[in-house]
């Protein structure tokens, strides 16, 4: 259905004048929380401040009509931001122009490759990102981006992708630094620190309604860039040697090309699927946990497509990288967004402000712009996450600390590779040792039991043995060498007999380990026999020729298994 | 016990008469066999010929000491011999210093590795190793070693380490091919064809008793290295354009230092770990099947030790990559091999042989030792995998073929670690969609049963999902979305019950999933209850604080909980 692929005609078609006004409501707040952030965004990434705004305008357009979320506002954010710089920077130096061409090439990548995603509906990959590495990874990118503000709000230039490198770099500025520079983002960021978590209590004491506490905490940071702007420009603060964002173009985002070398391309494939997969699963977690509070449903997939269309829109309107944000989906969602058309009219509110706003930003001190993105990534930074994962598991613990460690001391790619890698090995060594219990039949009754915890009766001449697990290449050999164990020195054994009821799965590795159990136990003269097991299990065994090779048989089930081989 | 660590402690203290004499003619019949052998395999890793017979005296000595397997030859093999040949060839040009130092150091980097994956018993990292892929990469390298030394056998020179490359640089030999060499290697290539498939059973019709027919049969190499050295030598065959071995120094092994340059340490790192996880698997997997024979048993750990212990041994003797070969094994069983003894007499007859012999080998015509390879090889390549794969499962065929085309159009590294990671990502893509049941009681009993298959009553207020697999990273994410799309528009719901019995583990990703899934369900006025939830998977909970967010109730039946859900 064509709509499944266009939601836009479904919630289209149902459009009302009560849903129009809800979500012009929800954009003109979103509107005014954007601009800052995204000049802000667009700094971190190392590109020109109109790039954030570029960067939200047709990609939020695309996705208002491919994605499936009525609350998800698209554009720069933070983490995403951060890795654009780190992949960028390897390929260009900031403010040339191949800068600026990579950034669009690696928005271009990361659209194309979640556009492919979505079509085959592969969205499964994003699995290989465990919660434990997610979380770390998100936290150590928020104290990697909060280390990077420091260089502006002290007026310091800093460098490097890595946290020793930004230290040093901050270290070695500390001669240069600008103490009127310092005054501006020191106080920017308590007041904006403040905005976020005393400004509410203090309006609501003052006698303000809720509604309209929330609206001027979400207009808190507009009032910092419109109050450091004047004094910046009431003061001439630029020539004292406050770096101010400077000439901004006024005009609508410009029609740009990707670059189709293949160099470049191969350079920025990684770091494009890493982008790709770890703006997809904030963005849908964001949205699935919005579209939960209305009883709604997003489609994974379609969101794919819809973030997928998003960064094509930004390759080719000047932007960069963009996915769904958390921050401005909750205000989007708490203003009353009701359809994707908030997100449109949000676009151009941005629109208006690109043509009409940017000569006002022209004395903007970077520092204000810098203290609004420390004081959002620092609400990022959990290291909470160390302490709940220890708790619950070494396995898991080790993961995050993995990932932050080599996000900080290597940086993001290291840092979420690595943890993508540890976080599979730990699973293949947890399932590779799977549970084996020896059983033994409850005297009395047809049950099978684990010998170990109950009374049971055994036959000295057969051996049970019931795995708890699908058997696939991770535990194929671990059973062999389990069963090598248990059969070798015992002279009375005649008959091993696996008991499958719990296995779901074997694949050729476990099948070839299977064969393998069956000639070694023919060789020590034992057969080997199997019960119970389950019905697509047993038709993959009859198109191979393992069942033809059984010394033993397969019996329906363990009591029919025990009653044969006791007799014979 | 140190005995453990050390098995010789162990079997040389039972050590007899009788077992010496079997260890003994085990040993004669090896090293004959081991001869022309170690000389082939090592211009297939383009050494010079005598590093072979290095590579099979002190790695011997030592796998003796350290190894279980009583039947094991280690010693310089086919695939490991390619493995090494391509990352050399990386890093330095064949027959240059900088080529053999960067063969010891491969051999020791993989000593190290393995003694360390010995050490703290982490042979479980083979698990990553699928049966699909061992097979498809042995396949693929069959091929690819017996295109290689069609080049010797030919008279020219061949280059590269993929198909392509391979075929081409024959092509373009074509013009300066040597009708002498081609005429000795096409008949020794025949010879030994017909001494592998007919030999046996022409001795037998001409009345040879079996054993004295198996002897004849693993002699043959060596009669064709004889036939065609007299023949170079009689008629001054080198002189004439065939490629001969040349002068090999008679020494006993050379103490030699591996590099420590880390540059070279760190480009020799991935074909180190490929190599030593490919040789340890094809041991392990030899050394098995033959202790399996005599009701006897290796440890795979200290297996590791063995061929970690026996690499660095080839280090440091002017070798290079060594493991456990499977012909030579079989043999050495055959032959009777009782204790690794047999292994150090062999080391001993082929110390022999190095010191002595080497001077009658001048004339030992090249083409012969690419002969013996290229028949060697053949028995490896089995395309018939395809076909069962196939049949068995497509997930299975998918990661043979891959593996296999990988491997011939990109190389050895290439292959292993594309069949690795699409066997991983196979994994990840089967049990990120468990089988969930939603699940209503047998009227008239206790019993649970899936709704598809059974009548049974349900309440429309409850709705019980039964998930048959455990919860972790790669399918968390699958049971949100499920549970999502199960109770979006579902009116008369108003509980959400989730049967444990098959959930073996929770991981910190799903834990965080169901707390979303816990805190979805709230928003939507659900309640989510957990039921016959195992012990360990509760123990790990309570520590977690998602016990006191669950908005529902954690029942120790499914009955106890559609009873209270019904009353409440």
């Amino acid at each position: 259905m064509l709509s499944n692929l266009l939601p836009i005609l479904d919630w289209g078609r149902r459009y009302s004048r009560a849903t129009l006004g809800a979500d012009l409501m929800a954009a003109l707040i979103v509107t005014i929380m954007l601009i800052p952030q995204s000049l802000a965004y667009a700094l971190l990434a190392g590109m020109p401040p109109e790039a954030g705004l570029y960067a939200s305008i047709v990609p939020i357009m695309l996705y208002a009509v491919f994605g499936t979320s009525n609350a998800l506002a698209v554009g720069p954010v933070a983490v995403v931001s951060l890795m654009t710089a780190a992949a960028v920077g390897e390929v260009a130096a900031s403010g040339t122009a191949g800068y600026a061409v990579a950034a669009l090439t690696l928005a271009g990548l990361s659209g194309a490759m979640l556009l492919v995603l979505g079509l085959f509906r592969l969205g499964f990959v994003a699995n290989f990102l465990s919660h434990p590495v997610i979380a770390g990874f998100i936290t150590a990118s928020g104290i990697l981006i909060a280390t990077s503000q420091l260089g502006p709000v002290l007026g310091v230039r800093t460098e490097g992708a890595t946290l020793p490198a930004l230290l040093s770099s901050l270290a070695a500025g500390m001669g240069s630094l600008s103490l009127l520079t310092l005054v501006i983002g020191a106080a920017a960021t308590g007041f904006l620190y403040w905005v976020r978590k005393g400004m509410k209590p203090a309006l609501r004491r003052a006698g303000l309604g809720p509604r309209a506490a929330d609206v001027a905490v979400r207009a808190g940071p507009v009032l910092a860039v419109v109050v450091t702007t004047l004094l910046a420009w009431g003061f001439g603060l630029d020539r004292a040697g406050v770096a101010v964002v400077g000439h901004v173009p006024a005009a609508l985002p410009p029609f740009t090309l990707p670059s189709f070398d293949p160099e470049l391309i191969r350079q920025l494939l990684l770091p494009a699927a890493l982008i790709s997969i770890i703006g997809f699963v904030e963005s849908v977690s964001v949205a699935q946990t919005l579209a939960a509070k209305k009883r709604e449903r997003i489609r994974p997939d379609q969101e794919l497509i819809g973030l997928g269309a998003a960064n094509l829109g930004a390759a080719f309107t000047g932007g960069f990288p963009v996915t769904g944000g958390f921050a401005r989906s909750v205000v989007n969602f708490d203003a009353g967004a009701a359809t994707p058309a908030a997100g449109a009219f949000t676009a151009i509110g941005l629109a208006v402000a690109a043509l009409f706003f940017t000569p006002y930003i022209y004395f903007l001190p970077k520092a204000t712009l810098a203290a609004t993105i420390i004081v959002a990534v620092l609400s990022l930074v959990d290291l909470g996450v160390l302490r709940r994962a220890w708790a619950y598991s070494r396995a898991d613990f080790a993961a995050v600390a993995v990932t932050i460690l080599a996000t900080l001391l290597l940086g993001v790619e290291a840092g979420v590779s690595a943890g993508v890698a540890l976080s599979v090995l730990l699973h293949l060594w947890k399932t590779s040792r799977p549970h084996v219990a020896e059983v033994g039949i409850v005297p009395g009754t047809r049950h099978f039991r684990n010998i170990l915890r109950h009374e049971v009766q055994t036959d000295p001449a057969i051996v049970t043995l019931r795995v708890d697990e699908s058997l696939y290449f991770a535990n194929a050999r671990f059973l062999e060498d389990y069963i090598m164990a248990r059969v070798t020195g015992d002279a009375n054994l005649r008959h091993v007999v696996l008991l499958c009821s719990a296995v779901n799965e074997v694949d050729m590795s476990a099948l070839e380990s299977l064969e393998a159990i069956n000639t070694r136990l023919h060789a020590m003269g034992l057969t080997l026999h199997l019960s119970e097991v389950k019905g697509p299990v047993m038709d993959r065994l009859q198109r191979s020729s393992f069942l033809s090779a059984l010394t033993g048989r397969v019996f329906l089930s363990q009591w029919d298994a025990v009653e044969a081989l006791r007799a014979g």
